[in-house]
């Protein structure tokens, strides 16, 4: 330990600075000896302190060398944290690193994802085939499988994407929650078939980030017990020192939200406390646990450490050659002793003797519980029911028409009991969004069995938690739901799970200004245009029971795209020609298909009723009129082109769209001469007819857009 | 009090069964006796007890009746929240109904907004004009000015817009900062010109919400002591008991947060309990104060308070009449008797002393601080200073080419010296978005006379936030930054920016897949055309310094109108015809303007340099061609059709846009038939010019685009 590590470790234990009260009480203990401890817990004896001191310097040379090699990177988290990874990855955590699908193993999130190297070098280190030498020289270049943050959809192992702070953590408590559930739906007082904890680590940036607060303020509620999130506080952020922007006491606040917490004053030297708050944290069964691990960033740098300069840039030549002194690393750029290996990937053979050991388990439980087995290995599968889709139930015309909110709450009161999967909830909007399973109760602590989740007013955290529900890769099919506008509170974590290919199905409600009188803070305007510009996500617009049907067959079926269901306030009829497999072409014609017709009129949801009632009237007038329903522009987007000019011939360009919503787009199929019924201004508060009057959105304005055409 | 308001007030004095554990400490007093109390603080000694009850039920009424002939609406919370917002509004709260815009008013803020008929009806009896009984009559119908939100661009005396939660404390903490800001920067030892309290109300939804705990934490670290937020704890929210969702300990997560709280057990009748506590907030000075008040929602209602029913339905005419005989109300529909306004229009007396004070104490001040009142009342003004687009530098093609973040920096450190309201900051970007204004320290507790804001990893906050600060309506310009990517995490505070007509500068960096190896989580491709489609959001993204200035120029102008201004991380060379005019045009041609050409290239951005470089190729090969740069689509569309065709000519159909995003929206530009090379997937992470030549934007595509369609 050279002169500015021992300042650096005399700043850790030292008080702080009055102007930075939220730390006045941490004080570490004096260091302890590097001699290895016989009482440490979970430690295996035989890995000496001077071998773990190694392993935890391979972790944190890969990270300065590829950050080096790749020019750009974020080597500080790495340094700092690698301790307390080391003691995850090697000693805490259950996994085989040969089988990242196995079913039980504990979940691992990065939620300070910009630390990617810290779980790549971990993942190389402990032997996952996915993370080769060469994938860690090639970190950040194109088409590798070490991108700049962490991405599950290319690194076999990586559980979450994590960059965008905050995600992470609430995906941990989906991750928590989803083996919550399964393990009281299946397990057996005699066999614990799911029975694994999540840990996550996570840093200040992510402490500051809302959505965090209302993930925890969740979990607490939950009682999350086998959740365990450890907090990286080494005081820096972007900016600087966090005391220009975050002093408040975070170990305080998760008390306050129901958590069990510790801290762990030395992160950089402790292993002891570190493995005993970890062992701590999974005494407590009832109350997810934070343990603040106070560490430097960039640990080991003689000028960089402790400084936001190590935060997101190369140590560069220099520095990384101060480091290796520094640290008495005497190995080369890449080179990892063959003793590190040996110890890191002593956790193939434990985590292939303990997924062994689950199998003969679950071999057990499934010939007493056979029933149950089949159901649990079913989700397993990741496969949907044979006929699942049967459920979904049809509509003529003359059945009574209704909001597509209620239609929507008739297809998920149908599908619960047929897809053993499916589970949600609403953000505090369940009696208006319609989304309660009837059959079941909720999701809560001594209820983890029931599949109702009652989210409270927290959009955001919600999309991230079904995130995680359904990365936790069981079989689970997530579900959520709040107002259409609020997607605006939750739109990051709506894109992850586009991003990370996840079949989330998010369930809007109250999509346009037919909500009415709550006024413009609650009318959607531009929110069908914002997702039909996202890549990846299905942008549902439905009419009537059947195209609300389809919405959702496609969304169930859709297991690697979320879909957003924009569904109304009001009730509309149920068209003749609307359908299930309508809805699956994205866009399809329900009235005037024969010949070519005199004009084209589109309408999505609520109105296209106004466009049959238009086409009708033009009829009336001796014109051909064509209607077609486009509930989903994404689907439409990808049929062949026959398919395309057969709903929409190029020679018809007398075309109108109706929606209640922005013009924006719509040019693609109506042309730069179509017309567009809709409302490019924010919405105002009064009943719903009156706004559809004043706004213009009639059938009397689609039929004289139409006129103006001809 | 029968027999229903018993059992209830006996539920706000028991202690909570255990499954409750956040009220289980809260314990009300003995309920009080109705008999005026001498000792009141504040109260004035002339108004008994009687007649307080008088007011706090006309209030209620008013609520009562105006939601049930909207048939709609919210009344729980105003009869809940009416005591608390009773001894606000006629006893603690400095502000003159008949001077909405009087500059040293307490600023109040509803942001549990649904309850917004609270608001109305203490507007409408203390005496604004804005609110009528008509206008209470006329609730949440067309062209009336109640709103079923409060919405401040609507009616005078609404400080700001709110409905989607967490957003009002937001902008209360935002209104608090810039009243601590101008009274550091303008107050002197013997004349305090600025000097006022900021009051919230908000409810269990908003203390859920994520936002409200990032700005809340902010507001504890700046220390902001005349920040009183009343918490209406009503354990209602819409899916039931807040039990079922939310059970943290919200007064000990305020403390954590470094706030002073406290708690009135009896929210319903404690009237000395409120004046105490608000005194005592008031007292506080170097800390935010939170006060939980325990209520009941609806309260009076014998069968509905304390249930979700009454949230958000009206009470109908039954439940109306059992409640108007249980509060022995004998007043008819909407009646209001005399006594009531006697008391409540006292404030308008009395806030024409204060204010009419207030301007004498000014006087004083400008006479004894010609200089300091001179600047202030610029401020107060809100009119920009004679001259100030002088400030911002021009530049030549010769001039090396920058990122437009660097740009946007010098234009920030150039405007501040000349505009006295500039202030802003960013959300822990600091050195990534170049926002530092560097002859400003930062605003802290200690120096809040200082215009770089910290905002931390807070963007959602962020943006309410400065909402606020442009809402206080005293000259302030707020700019705040963060990766353009990051607008996802705070796009509903943007749209009210939008919404409210807040012409806040949102500056927004690494603006597309340019920004390289951080790969597909923070790689903007739908942003530009989410905020395109957004109503009244100047969506701007220009190329090079001149175009930067110009965005800049616009965006400062537009007080009614947020500007995105989407910056590069990469360099781009200064094209000869961009300019500052050409950018308030929206769109405009900088390249192979006269005539009529053979095609059309359009560009933004740092894609420009591509459009004018394809443009030479397909020159060199005997093509006329024209580029037109359009770094602003909402200003194009506002442009004469004259000068729309003489951009862009309807007889040039052969055209291509280049831009590094979603080709969404684009057909409006170039027609169904012409070219977009851009990106409709999610990026990756790799080396910016890797990243341009594989997802194919570059300039021979451009060419060859051109190409086909000639």
């Amino acid at each position: 330990m050279n002169a500015t590590m021992q300042k650096q470790q005399a700043r850790l234990q030292a008080p702080k600075a009055a102007a930075h009260p939220r730390v006045q009480s941490v004080r570490a203990p004096a260091r302890r000896s590097v001699v290895p401890r016989a009482a440490a817990v979970e430690a295996p004896a035989k890995v000496s302190q001077e071998t773990v001191d190694k392993c935890v310097n391979a972790i944190r040379f890969l990270a300065i060398d590829a950050v080096n090699k790749a020019k750009s990177g974020h080597p500080g988290l790495p340094m700092g944290a690698a301790p307390m990874s080391y003691v995850l990855f090697n000693e805490a955590m259950k996994y085989n690193p040969k089988n990242p699908a196995w079913a039980n193993r504990d979940r691992f999130v990065l939620s300070a994802g910009h630390g990617s190297m810290l779980q790549y070098a971990l993942m190389h280190l402990v032997g996952y085939d996915s993370v080769t030498m060469d994938d860690i020289k090639s970190f950040r270049q194109w088409d590798s499988r070490t991108p700049g943050h962490p991405e599950n959809f290319l690194t076999k192992g990586v559980e979450v994407t994590t960059g965008p702070l905050g995600q992470g953590i609430c995906n941990a408590v989906g991750l928590a929650a989803a083996e919550a559930h399964l393990a009281a739906r299946f397990n057996k007082p005699d066999a614990k078939v799911i029975d694994h904890y999540t840990y996550c680590i996570l840093g200040d940036g992510c402490m500051m980030e809302g959505i965090s607060n209302e993930a925890c303020s969740l979990a607490g509620h939950w009682g999350l017990g086998k959740l365990i999130a450890l907090y990286d506080d080494n005081n820096i952020s972007i900016d600087g020192h966090t005391e220009i922007s975050f002093t408040e006491d975070v170990a305080a606040r998760f008390e306050a939200l129901g958590w069990h917490v510790q801290h762990v004053k030395d992160g950089n030297t402790d292993f002891d406390g570190l493995r005993k708050a970890v062992a701590s944290a999974k005494a407590v069964t009832d109350k997810p646990s934070l343990i603040k691990v106070s560490t430097l960033i960039g640990y080991g740098s003689p000028n960089k450490a402790d400084t936001h300069d190590v935060h997101g840039a190369p140590l560069g030549p220099d520095e990384t050659a101060a480091t290796r002194d520094n640290l008495k690393w005497p190995y080369g750029e890449f080179e990892v002793p063959q003793e590190v290996y040996d110890v890191m990937r002593s956790s193939c053979t434990k985590g292939a003797a303990a997924e062994e050991e689950w199998n003969a388990a679950f071999a057990a439980y499934k010939s007493k519980y056979p029933k149950e087995a089949e159901e649990l290995e079913g989700l397993l599968s990741n496969k949907l029911p044979a006929g699942w889709e049967n459920a979904l139930p049809s509509y003529t015309p003359e059945d009574k028409g209704l909001a597509t909110r209620q239609y929507s709450q008739i297809m998920l009161n149908a599908l619960a009991p047929v897809l053993p999967g499916l589970i949600g909830g609403s953000a505090d909007l369940a009696p208006s969004n319609l989304t309660l399973m009837k059959m079941f109760g909720d999701f809560q602590k001594g209820s983890y069995e029931e599949r109702n989740m009652r989210f409270g007013v927290r959009e955001h955290a919600m999309g991230a938690i079904v995130n995680g529900v359904a990365l936790h890769n069981t079989g689970l099919i997530p579900y959520c739901a709040t107002f259409y506008i609020f997607t605006d509170y939750m739109r990051s974590a709506m894109r992850m799970s586009a991003l990370s290919e996840v079949g989330v199905i998010y369930v809007m409600t109250h999509d346009s200004i037919g909500l009415g009188e709550d006024g413009p803070t609650h009318q959607p305007i531009e929110h069908l245009a914002s997702f039909r510009a996202m890549p990846n996500m299905n942008m549902f617009r439905p009419c009537g029971g059947n195209e609300t049907a389809g919405a959702y067959k496609v969304a169930v079926s859709s297991r690697k795209r979320p879909s957003t269901i924009a569904l109304s306030r009001q009730g509309m009829p149920n068209l003749p020609g609307c359908s299930v497999d309508g809805v699956a072409k994205g866009a399809y014609v329900i009235h005037g298909g024969e010949g070519t017709p005199d004009a084209i009129i589109i309408g999505t949801g609520s109105e296209l009723p106004m466009a049959v009632e238009a086409a009708k009237k033009l009829e009336a007038e001796g014109k051909k009129v064509r209607v077609v329903s486009m509930p989903c522009w994404e689907l439409f987007a990808e049929q062949s082109a026959e398919y395309k000019e057969s709903v929409l011939p190029k020679a018809v360009t007398v075309r109108v769209a109706v929606e209640a919503g922005s013009s924006f787009g719509w040019e693609r199929y109506i042309g730069q001469n179509g017309k567009f019924i809709g409302i490019d201004d924010f919405g105002a508060s009064a009943p719903a007819d009156i706004l559809y009057a004043k706004f213009g959105i009639t059938v009397d304005a689609v039929v004289a857009a139409a006129k103006a055409q001809m």
